[in-house]
């Protein structure tokens, strides 16, 4: 845990890594992470948790996977909260660039317990770094 | 849970009460909450959490209360978050009032598990309303 307060502003602006967590400080057993958005992100699954978004700046898409298969985005832009269920099949993606805040239980992976194909080379597989 | 995405702007002003905490969404067993803040809170403790804070506006006053009895305060500003420990005497405060956003296990009682003196009428002791 961090003791100390943090500014979200002047986190995100000392790294500059896109899908690539940072753990700003812990609550119980949770990380506050933030991260930079841009680009497709990869479906994938947290089997066992919800994960909680908040746009703190830009917009982000998560493409959602129902459990027939279909598929749809919602859409979020500066301060829009969502929750994606756990279980459920989720892509994250901004065209134009995102700052967000999640909510997720430490050791929570980013690219969950399955994803669909390859990690891309700007997705980083991690249970988040300190800031 | 909620399954729509929410917009904390419109959600902070659909109540004009202050320290009444509604909650947004739900993830796991925890609320995420959104609360007006003015004047001052209450010592009080949550023996068993930590609880998180992120300002969305304004400025808040979190007056701490160290083991050897000495206290001191954390003065928050827009964008910034922290986390008071469980076990932690603490009181809110905000003279010009803030907007927050907090995270705590669902059924956390604003007023904690050992609260000083008695709770002041523009003090909400709840475990949050829904929007």
């Amino acid at each position: 845990m961090n003791l100390e307060p943090v500014n979200l502003t002047q986190a995100l602006s000392s790294f500059d890594d896109v899908y690539s967590p940072r753990i700003v400080t812990r609550m119980n057993d949770y990380d506050v992470r933030i991260a930079h958005a841009k680009g497709e992100h990869l479906w994938h699954v947290h089997s066992d948790t919800d994960e909680f978004f908040l746009v703190l700046d830009g917009h982000l898409d998560i493409a959602i996977r129902d459990t027939d298969g279909s598929e749809h985005t919602v859409t979020l832009g500066q301060g829009d909260v969502y929750v994606v269920p756990k279980g459920t099949e989720h892509k994250p993606a901004s065209a134009a660039g995102a700052d967000i805040l999640m909510f997720e239980p430490a050791q929570t992976l980013t690219t969950g317990d399955w994803h669909e194909g390859e990690v891309p080379a700007h997705v980083d597989s991690t249970t988040g770094h300190d800031l």
